[in-house]
């Protein structure tokens, strides 16, 4: 099959082997895939992965031990856990320490032909939903990760810094808590999805004053860090919502005297995220930058990487 | 009166000018002060203060505009607010922006004959607090403060890390939850204190595993900051109890992929602290290395920064 891999150097290979589905898992034919930036950090060497790339997809089960998955048109989670371990056991699959996750680590993933995911990863796509929706569901379910973890009342003054893809789909999910928020970051355009949905923006750092109960920092920099951390007030909440590259330099004493809590988010809930583009309460339409055919990868990952590019999705 | 003050250098002043109380503050005759590790910190310069220190104390009401108060015997909290601003209306006033700090920013402290405070911040002593327990009262409310920022249940693997003074309160504080408490020093005679009531205790830093729900760091510098993450289950909650020198390099994407709560914990709530000594719940007594005469300060100073040494109290 043809598959987008990193070892080393991004490449396109022709016919490189489909995989075969161990016990309880699926095969997956991926109908559309997203290219997220942790993709193209993985393609810069950051995370030590080799192999297929891409865990953001769409796709129909081709083959399954349970025969009512065939044909059936699905997402997946992207962490597969051992289920028996002291953190499966509290729930926690998303830590297993024994985890591979699609795409990121100990699986090859969606920026192929087929794939495989373990059944209880699955998730079926109302028909309500096209695939050029479907496909935003895994960073979708990461912006609502964040209500998972920390309340966000009506009354809370929130701020999402980074105008990036992840941090146009965290304002829109914060949005919806009726809470007053604001979306920054460095792009008229992107900030302009948020714009026509009613949602208020602010290009660039000035005049922003440091008061706000919570602030998202979507930037994924230590410069975003630091400004997010700035626009806090004593007791708010910092959420990290983003992977950083390398260490960051902090101010521990201002952490302990302002009473800040941070709080690292990760991967989040496929159900609500299904649920939010079937009632079409996000639209990710609009950040789609491209479409290109799964032969065009190293073309899309360069146009991925280009800063005023949103989502490219890549088509098998 | 006599005073011990910094001002680039500590010094001992047998005649500076007692404080008179402004409206709505009483002026208070120190019984007993206690030498914090803030004070320290504050007389090698860290902090940009410059006047009388100390903030822990209990003391005699000798001036108030209310009369009941004259003769009573008093804590106080250390934080004076001007109860207007929009933190302060929504209650956080140790987080307002005009406040001044006894001892620590804007306001002459404990370590001298008198010091006034306003009324509404002091506290009755009950009579079955000797003074040399009373003393202790804020920095036991300050480890109190961590059961009103974060949940401890009494199914949690909790661990304290660092044996210092506030380490050793945070430990019976928490050891009251009925959790599954472990304290970690390097001190073996400092960790004895919490063994002599019951509490588990380990000395040095091997053969400790990173599965800890809750993680105390009272530590105090970064590498105690990073040993107390390293301790850290995912989705574990980091207290940042002490104040740190300078920055510490801290990696972001760790806290992402772990999704850990870092929460930073300063000043705590007086009345259950009391409560806490009155029952006879914690246990104070065996903290104190040493007491000595206000004259004696200087050299009190020196003998509560060597390693060794747990509370120095000064009786002016």
């Amino acid at each position: 099959m043809k598959a987008l891999l990193y070892d080393g150097e991004l490449k396109l290979l022709p016919d490189y082997p489909r995989p075969k589905p161990p016990p309880g898992e699926a095969l997956i034919r991926v109908s559309l895939a997203g290219i997220c930036n942790t993709d193209l950090e993985i393609a810069k060497g950051y995370m030590g992965f080799q192999g297929v790339l891409g865990h953001e997809f769409v796709g129909i089960v081709e083959a399954a031990e349970e025969e009512g998955w065939l044909g059936k048109r699905v997402v997946g989670e992207i962490n597969c856990y051992c289920g028996e371990c002291p953190l499966c056991r509290k729930g926690l699959f998303t830590h297993c320490p024994e985890r591979t996750t699609l795409g990121i680590w100990g699986r090859g993933g969606a920026f192929a032909e087929y794939l495989t995911l373990p059944l209880a990863n699955l998730h079926l796509v109302p028909e309500e939903i096209p695939d050029e929706d479907a496909v935003f569901v895994e960073p979708l379910a990461a912006a609502l990760e964040i209500l998972e973890q920390i309340q966000v009342k009506p009354t809370d003054r929130v701020i999402v810094v980074g105008d990036g893809k992840l941090g146009l789909l965290v304002a829109q999910v914060l949005a919806l808590q009726g809470c007053d928020l604001l979306a920054v970051g460095h792009h008229a355009h992107k900030l302009e999805v948020l714009k026509r949905l009613g949602i208020a923006t602010h290009l660039g750092e000035g005049s922003l004053e440091g008061s706000f109960d919570i602030v998202v920092d979507c930037t994924g920099n230590p410069e975003g860090f630091a400004q997010a951390l700035g626009l806090l007030r004593p007791r708010g909440t910092l959420v990290l919502k983003s992977t950083y590259h390398g260490e960051a330099e902090v101010d521990l004493s201002r952490l302990v005297v302002d009473e800040t809590t941070l709080i690292g988010s990760r991967c989040g809930p496929f159900v609500p995220a299904l649920e939010l583009l079937r009632r079409g309460l996000v639209e990710v339409a609009s950040l789609i930058s491209a479409t290109l055919p799964l032969e065009e990868g190293i073309g899309a990952f360069q146009l991925a990487g280009k800063r005023e590019t949103l989502k490219v999705l890549l088509r098998p």
